[in-house]
């Protein structure tokens, strides 16, 4: 029961000339994977966490939020940590100490930008947006400008964090594995459930491919 | 697409006393239903986001780490913030703007403590094996004093925080109710798989019921 998140392959990267395409690929494998994230950051001298979710563009990952969000805005030009975390397993041992979790993790550090630009924004926005459902941001009513001016889209660089990911059985003392214990991993997953219509959808208005198609984790 | 995490029912606990008996009921449902947390702190003056397991214990939550773990050791004793973000599923909207998440989330502050008494300290390791698998802690191979000496146990109190939870079909605009657009609900949840024996398990070690009844989210 060391450390819940038991590194057993771990990619570290400081800058980005260091950085090997391995973990640039296993970054972004997992931040593609689960849009949920935590964002860490420091207001009024303490550490906060709020839970949103997150869109990868090539180096950068944005979040988004209300522009009367006093967190957002405090944020923006500050230190912040990303962090998402994806369970796949429960890992039980022989004994307490090596109970363990099967996991996928990203931290990021960096520093918080604001998307200014209102063209770029509403660019973010729907990327956001076809993130999650590829192609539905055309379909939808268009963002009104009164939408946009309520909405803050903050960004950072991936420059500095690691990845963290474990898989496969417990790792036992030798002498523990003659104790006649169950041990083994319980698989976890995300599961998408059938979609739920809103009662007030247009009579004729298909469920969209992105609908059907979505998975998470 | 305001804020992801849209609120339609909260609950905040400033003090103890101010505190209803809903409040403290939602927020001790999300925290037993969600053991993985991400805890945020400050070291060197910038914040980090670590994602591990919680507990709770009456009033008290606790996580657990490395004793070598300096995130931990920073800790004790300095300002906190625990959040449990449970996903519920995917609101799609009629506009980008109206687009959410159904969420369960609980958000804590405050100062960490570390459990200093050994005897406590192996009794609270019990309870974090029990409260994953109610049980299993006494059918383990003991934990030796070294494996307590490695292990690091914080906990805090709850007393000032928040809870969020939002359910429910999207809340799109009067007027885009009348457009053809597919709206409504992906639910999405964790699904425990099928458990996966340790291939170094004895033979004739049956699958213990704490392991067959888990359950997470």
């Amino acid at each position: 029961m060391s450390d819940t998140l038991e590194v057993t392959e771990r990619s570290r990267l400081r800058r980005l000339h260091e950085r090997g395409h391995f973990d640039r690929e296993t970054i972004n494998a997992i931040l593609d994977a689960q849009p949920m994230c935590s964002v860490g950051y420091i207001m009024d001298g303490k550490p906060h966490v709020t839970p949103t979710m997150q869109w990868r563009e090539g180096n950068h990952v944005y979040w988004h939020g209300s522009s009367a969000s006093r967190a957002l805005r405090n944020s923006n030009g500050a230190d912040v940590c990303l962090s998402v975390a994806i369970l796949d397993g429960m890992v039980l041992a022989r004994s307490g100490m090596h109970h363990s979790l099967n996991t996928r993790s990203v931290t990021l550090f960096g520093k918080a930008f604001k998307v200014e630009d209102p063209q770029e924004k509403l660019e973010k926005l729907g990327n956001f947006v076809n993130s999650l459902y590829p192609g539905r941001y055309e379909t939808l009513r268009p963002d009104h400008a009164q939408d946009l001016k309520a909405t803050m889209v903050l960004g950072m660089e991936i420059a500095e964090g690691s990845a963290k990911v474990r898989t496969g059985a417990p790792g036992d003392e030798e002498a523990d594995y003659a104790l006649p214990i169950w041990a083994g991993v319980i698989p976890v997953h995300m599961q998408v459930g059938e979609p739920i219509p809103d009662p007030r959808n247009l009579d004729g208005v298909d469920i969209p491919d992105h609908v059907t198609n979505f998975r998470i984790g």
